[in-house]
């Protein structure tokens, strides 16, 4: 995918916030796609794992989105919103995990939100200066 | 870039929409980040330029990004959006690229723009259905 | 509601647009709120209805707001998004006056959809100049 | 503003979240002006506070607008995102307030930035069960 471009040494994102924002925009792609092909199950079975599993979703698909837009523009809140993304990406990758058996998609969804929520957790964990270090 | 799950025979959105909403994204992606970036700029020469540049860029980057998650839900409005995107990159392509000599990133952007343009574009004209004119 | 700020005689944006505005937001909200509420329908009578009435009420809620947004930025392409959302409103409100006898939410959804519509319709005709008039 | 329709009794969302969304809904709404409009600002004077102040106005009107979203669906972070845009609010307001002097709007923004701020708190910390007290 062309989403990086080679523009000079002046580069305003660094190659790793731009591997988080990738991992963002792929991961809120399948959640659109996912949630809304639920839409069309019958879902006798599991209709409220179901109803969940499309709410969580579109709230992952949303926080992805504006964690990518966010990164992308160095906001000073970028590490926060990839804190609230990789907690939210956990929580729908369970869900679709529970609702893989009834939804196939659903797998390929989950992997894809425990792929961003680790690398989102990456990325917060690396911000944190290396603190203290009195190491001695 | 893992936008693309391979997630079996029953593919919800199409090669074809696929490559468009991968456009999509990326234009979303550097008008992003070249829009932002311009907010740095001292421009006391092409002042009323880049303050037109640093709009048209959030103006399509909004419009990008929406046109990707309707066509990703095959939306009843998918080629509707994809036909005012079109134009709205045609736009922010050619202002980028008035700006490029004072922004070099401009030049990029407005070369995703273009492509982004073109694929879109493409996708309209292909919806219409053959009509063709047996009208004889 | 204190959408609108009273500043000052250097008002950035009209009486008229800010209306306009409004309406969107209202419309965006209720169409979040419809959209959200129906997934918890167990639908099994007209489970094709709610599903097309679900995805509607996501697209006109996102164009309303982007619509919103536009107009507030005095965005070149203002009048084209209300047209289109004027567009979808239409539709949305068709499909939840039709699913309205499954869901009284529905029934106020249209309602705002309708007057979202009506108010973009008029903003997108007064928008046209007055096209002269040399009709002899 | 009609945000808030009569639904009957099954009202989906509680006055004191609807009032919170009013509240989120107006900020996105300011912030967006205000954002804008710098833009046209020739700003010698406070080039970077200027671009401090557009970036901050974007990133809280894009938040806003996503906790005015999630708790309209009642989504499961709606809490986690209140407070993460109280946090982003009160920012704003602070750099707006500086701002002030060159841009008249940023002081009317700067209000309502910390009016949304303390109502998203307030629903924040409301939220936190009574914790007990059987401390003894």
């Amino acid at each position: 995918m062309t989403t990086t471009p080679s523009h000079g040494a002046e580069q305003s994102v660094s190659r790793h916030v731009e591997d988080c924002i990738r991992a963002c925009m792929a991961c809120a792609h399948i959640c659109n796609i996912c949630g809304n092909d639920m839409l069309g199950m019958a879902h006798q079975a599991a209709h409220d794992l179901t109803a969940r599993c499309i709410r969580l979703c579109r709230d992952c698909g949303d926080i992805c989105l504006l964690a990518a837009q966010w990164m992308g523009r160095s906001s000073v809140f970028s590490i926060r919103i990839c804190a609230l993304c990789a907690e939210l990406c956990e929580l729908c990758a369970g869900v679709c995990e529970q609702h893989a058996p009834h939804h196939a998609l659903c797998g390929d969804c989950a992997k894809e939100c425990r792929r961003c929520a680790e690398i989102c957790h990456k990325m917060v964990v690396e911000s944190v200066p290396a603190a203290s270090g009195q190491t001695s």
